[in-house]
């Protein structure tokens, strides 16, 4: 496939170089060149870019598919009434709804750019199978809550971790996630920790959403949750840290230290009230790679990066008082690059060069990403795009998204 | 025009009361009435709306449409050195270049669902003619700052406000803006309210944007600014006052008493770091109207109420820790109701009923917007929904756009 006379590549390679009117040639998955006048074997497709933004497919670091259906079905509630709700209802859904919830997520995610996710939940069978049905790409981590725990050593999940038809699916990886410091008893902590190093398995964790939760765990376990974590041995290279609002500079060092990546969802922290500011420019003093997350539909309301990317950078900005941070190119990193460093796969994901995974995105130029110069085209993409600007979408070298409509 | 079938009329009425499956008849540029099984004369066009979301036109209270072409064209700087830049950029736009911004704008607006502008700027007869050539509604108020203000007694200015085209043109109301406390002189000031008493003009200015401004009122003319306008007589029914982020409870009592009316931009005082959050709960409390508006493109970047609606939510939850405040209903009736009575149209523009103006919009049901139920649709439009999810646009009983396109 030959995306020709494409407008902008942004590529966002080290020096975020971005290109004018060149073409990307797509062989099976892989990007297998980016230039001016390349050739394409006859039968191939052919887009025409030349009206046309193009980036790497946007990465979701932190999502919960199954619950597709609970949109909107509790908003502008206290905290607690909210939880009481939605977990009410999530317990009537059925694998039926699961799936049904899980396929809407993943289109709606493609429909907005979205190449990648990183979901978690139990049970994920229906999303997974929602995943391989919709064309996306996916990291699912297995949700582990005290009450609602499966069984690590239980033949089912055995089987659906090794299960050949996702080995073999090369678009989804397989995770664990216990739930959180407080929703999990340090025993399966330990074990998911043990369970994941024997399997080479990433690790996934809601981590100080609140600060109820650092309280509770300081007194609990006489140390803050991060520090909790990294002393459990559970921080390493591919583990991502989800929220992350509360932590404090003592935790940011042994993340930093450990090699941990912390996954931010500014609009959910926001609207549940989760209260105080992720500390941005503290992590990264420390060094932390940030990625980029909606969370769920029920506290977001949708799937759209390009807003998460927007409100990202007008959260920071007004906390700080500072208008340099969380800058355009900032944010579109954590969407795409940071993202890719956070799952394992720096230079495969949220880059556009030779050899990286052909996930690629194109947006086309309405009114409101007007007038378009080199120099304005990523604040454009931060500032004024929204995910319906979105008009092609190839994840793993397949056109998922041709002009607006689904293949 | 018959719109036919409509899913949900969100009537924003005293009850808010949502209607389904109903008609709607538009005569000339007012709605007849709404009601099941409304018939139409023939050749009159009816629109099938049974699959669609029905709602008053939105109302933007605050822009510059003048800047059109600056957007991005300075982001994630310090105020000075954007202010410096943009103004820079700004004084060098021609009249046609006015007018290209201006239209651009009117159209990325009616693109997204606004069909009212409130719009602050100087020179605007490049504005009303970009006004007149897209089809919005507008209220155009002339700003003044000392440097660069017009004779208001200038034959040029009476000609413009009194012009037999704009007085005959029902989409088009004059008025005058002062630019800000700081940027007039008390003199300047005093002539404005004298001059809009005389013609029976609205006036807008911006107001409390920093804490500096507050401090160096209160340091030169030994009271905080919004009590310096009360004082001088500025504030009354008529009166907008943008931004407001630093007003104190003893001007929040002034503003309250004289009736004037807020006009709330979340994104542009995030984006710029004005600081603080504009005291929303107490405004409330006080019983002012808040309305809500964009500001330009140079500090948003972009003209989508729907996003504004979402981030005013966020911002306020986030400031409050309390999920209650600035609930979903609260902020539509923001970028509609409110908007209309801070312009003196209650009960004309931002509700739909027998007898309103015909600003009508309506909003496919795209997966973003789904599940879809009565108790879920106010919901999803403020927290799921984005502009480009706007489908048809009537404004004062033309259709301006029909299926996303620019009749």
């Amino acid at each position: 496939m030959l995306l020709k006379d494409c407008r902008f590549v942004l590529t966002q390679d080290a020096k975020r170089k971005i290109l004018e009117n060149v073409d990307i040639l797509i062989q099976k998955n892989t990007i297998r060149e980016i230039g001016k006048g390349l050739r394409v074997e006859k039968n191939e497709k052919v887009l025409d870019c030349s009206s046309k933004i193009v980036l790497p497919g946007l990465i979701n670091a932190h999502t919960h598919l199954g619950m597709g259906l609970l949109r909107g079905v509790s908003d502008d509630k206290e905290l607690h009434e909210w939880l009481a709700d939605v977990v009410g209802r999530e317990g009537k859904l059925t694998e039926q709804e699961l799936y049904e919830g899980s396929l809407a997520g993943c289109k709606e995610s493609l429909r907005f750019g979205t190449t990648t996710v990183a979901d978690m939940y139990y049970p994920l069978a229906p999303t997974a199978e929602a995943v391989i049905d919709s064309g996306i790409r996916s990291w699912l981590f297995i949700s582990y809550f005290n009450a609602i725990s499966p069984d690590l050593d239980s033949d089912k999940i055995r089987e659906f971790l090794l299960s050949e038809e996702h080995q073999a699916h090369r678009r989804i990886t397989m995770g664990l996630a216990p739930h959180s410091p407080y929703g999990c008893t340090e025993e399966l902590i330990k074990g998911i920790i043990s369970y994941s190093k024997k399997k080479a398995l990433p690790k996934m964790i809601h981590l100080a959403e609140t600060r109820k939760e650092q309280y509770d765990i300081k007194r609990e376990k006489g140390k803050l949750p991060g520090t909790y974590l990294y002393d459990m041995g559970f921080l390493n290279g591919s583990t991502l840290l989800v929220h992350s609002v509360w932590l404090t500079k003592e935790e940011l060092r042994m993340i930093a230290k450990a090699g941990a990546h912390v996954v931010h969802c500014p609009v959910s922290n926001m609207k549940l009230c989760s209260g105080g500011v992720m500390p941005l420019k503290e992590m990264q003093k420390a060094g932390i790679t940030v990625a980029l997350g909606t969370d769920s539909v029920a506290s977001n309301n949708n799937l759209d990066l390009f807003e998460e990317m927007k409100v990202a950078a007008l959260l920071h900005k007004q906390h700080y008082w500072d208008p340099t941070i969380a800058d355009a190119q900032t944010v579109l990193d954590m969407a795409t690059l940071n993202g890719a460093k956070a799952l394992g796969m720096e230079g495969k994901l949220g880059i556009l060069a030779a050899g990286t995974l052909a996930d690629v995105i194109t947006l086309d130029i309405p009114l409101h990403l007007t007038p378009l110069e080199k120099a304005r085209v990523v604040s454009h993409l931060v500032y004024s795009a929204n995910g319906n600007d979105i008009c092609d979408v190839i994840v793993d070298g397949k056109l998922v998204l041709r002009e607006k409509e689904f293949c």
